[in-house]
């Protein structure tokens, strides 16, 4: 195992459960990651618009990189020559990489999935690549991520369930293959479980990953077209599935509501564009509800987006002026906007453990809801 | 006058000179700005992509704010309200705000200047305004900024010389009518003298403008088309027809080769889009000479842009990392390019007020000329 994950305490109401995970990272310093945790994604060697240095001062402890989109561009050869993901883009803590599975399935066009790995063409410039599991190993190797996703098959749901029926046992076999290539010493992998919403795949898929040595696991195959009510019910079945001793991750999840119900259902580890995305979109999250910063309604309002924050952007900036850079289409407003919203979903995750930690888990979700219904204002999606 | 302005240095073998310039502020706490200094522009209340604490980081002291662009977005009513436009962005040094004078000649289309004041559309949504030297005021009045522009006439060059005749008759008349106008307590006024290329209407735009009660003066009407060395002699000639003891202001100049021969000439202030446009386009300058970042050559060049820089951006990042990010399209690029280009600036600035201090301002100039002459790349401008 190159990982060690403790355990700090479990909340009695749910399956919530605080920890500690600890990687040894290529320097051989380590780090600490608290549980349970968010990771910005940096697609292509940057969190859009932010330093490592804006990272680290909201309380970033991991962030994900994009395999698919890093292969492209720069390359992982090139990225490997420059001394591994965390020197090229500066960033000096752990990172977690995809393996590449989803987005060849869902950004790139023409894709053909064959037992041996798919075939898919370049969302940038249309060229035709091919990704096996033993590739996927290859270039995370290169990247020199700390976490490595195994190599699985994703389908959109709803899907048939013959077809979600193949995804599993396909993803079974390429975990197997991904195995047999050899990682570097400090990189950890994690296996994924698919299986769509039925619970007998599930069960199979989660049997059958969890055989074989994998430092953690993710629940893979959610949030990916089925209700959120949907999606926190397979999660609250698939956790248990999974062994209790190793971190959990539900992958590219999600709204504020469905971490909180991440927690509950078990889950350690959670990767979403949607703070950064929505950032670059004048949606901010606060911990009254949502809000759009191009509303009218903050053209001259001198609060900060969220009195709760304690992030550069709420410390420094009055909403008026972010519906400012916002409606000029200023580049800062990515930035402070980014900024927020990732520091809104660290803060949760860290009041959460906390709250896991003080043994008040669940009057902390009724507090959370209650404040989210009362929201500053009610926006669509 | 509510400026002081000191000379703690002159070069003997150049007009160039050294000195402090102290404003009030409004908050009364006072600023100082340490002479030759370049000034970043922060066209819509912000320098684009970056925040108060880079520009602080990198030793700007003070920054310019086009009233063309605030006064038709978000306002400067609104901004009054706000508390004005240092508070409004959060910086909290001095700004120097120009008169929309030059972006209504420029920018927006269909102008019509007449001895009122100028008609003009916006460039954002074409919708009709009208300019007068008295308005200028009044907007520069509720943008609240430290230095304020008097409304002037810029002709591009070539013109007729009836046509630059005319607009130094007009630009005194305006710069008279704008002196009626009251300002806040902490606002000084500078005047601008036009007059082309010619000498005699140099002369006499600057005779005019002098009997004027102004805290400074700058020199308007150049770098609008005319080739540098031109650019150049005009500066040298306009300089010593404007009071020793004011500060001189030579408006949008320019390449790093500008600046110096404008310091050459005795000019105390300079402003200019270009390292920030520049940054944006992939051109970085250097000690060396300018480098486009953009070139297959940087793509695995673990080297900072400029070895002898010490800002953010060389400290942390290597050429490939941000050809890396250009190439992608990467918000961060324009972050840290912009960075650097600025810090790029106001570096040579501090270094050439050094070098007056300590009376090796002409070696100074001879080593800056032979490093950018042995530049690590020739790229067109």
């Amino acid at each position: 195992m190159v990982i060690d994950f403790q355990l700090h305490a479990e909340d009695s109401t749910s399956a919530a459960r605080a920890g500690v995970l600890r990687l040894p990272l290529k320097s051989g310093v380590g780090a600490e990651i608290q549980t349970p945790m968010f990771m910005p994604v940096g697609t292509v060697g940057t969190v859009k618009g932010l330093t490592p240095g804006d990272l680290r001062a909201i309380g970033t402890q991991i962030l994900l990189g994009n395999t698919y989109h890093l292969y492209l561009r720069p390359g992982h050869e090139r990225v490997e020559r420059l001394g591994g993901l965390g020197k090229f883009m500066a960033w000096e803590g752990p990172i977690l990489t995809d393996s590449g599975g989803f987005q060849v399935f869902s950004l790139s066009s023409l894709n053909r999935i064959e037992e041996k790995g798919v075939e898919f063409r370049s969302h940038l410039d249309g060229s035709k690549h091919f990704f096996s599991p033993e590739l996927s190993m290859q270039i995370q190797r290169s990247l020199e991520s700390d976490i490595v996703m195994a190599f699985d098959q994703c389908p959109a749901l709803p899907s048939p369930r013959e077809a979600i029926e193949k995804a599993v046992r396909r993803t079974q076999a390429w975990a197997e293959r991904g195995l047999a290539v050899p990682l570097k010493p400090h990189q950890a992998r994690f296996g994924i479980i698919q299986g769509g919403t039925d619970r007998e795949l599930r069960t199979q898929s989660a049997k059958g990953l969890t055989a074989l040595p994998f430092d953690g696991f993710a629940i893979g195959g959610l949030s990916v077209g089925e209700p959120p009510e949907v999606m926190h019910e397979m999660a609250r079945f698939s956790a248990p599935l999974l062994p209790k001793d190793r971190p959990r991750y539900l992958m590219g999840v999600g709204r504020p509501e469905d971490l909180v119900e991440g927690v509950r259902a078990g889950i350690d580890l959670f990767d979403c564009v949607m703070p950064t995305r929505n950032a670059r979109n004048g949606q901010l999250f606060t911990s009254r509800g949502k809000i759009n910063i191009k509303n009218q309604r903050y053209q001259e309002d001198q609060g900060p987006v969220d009195p709760e924050c304690s992030c550069e952007t709420c410390r420094t900036y009055t909403r008026a002026y972010l519906r400012h850079l916002f409606v000029a289409g200023e580049y800062l407003s990515i930035r402070l906007n980014s900024i927020h919203n990732l520091a809104y979903y660290l803060k949760i995750m860290s009041d959460m453990r906390m709250a896991i930690l003080e043994h008040r888990f669940d009057l902390w979700t009724k507090e959370f809801y209650a404040k989210q219904r009362g929201g500053l204002e009610t926006s669509p999606d």
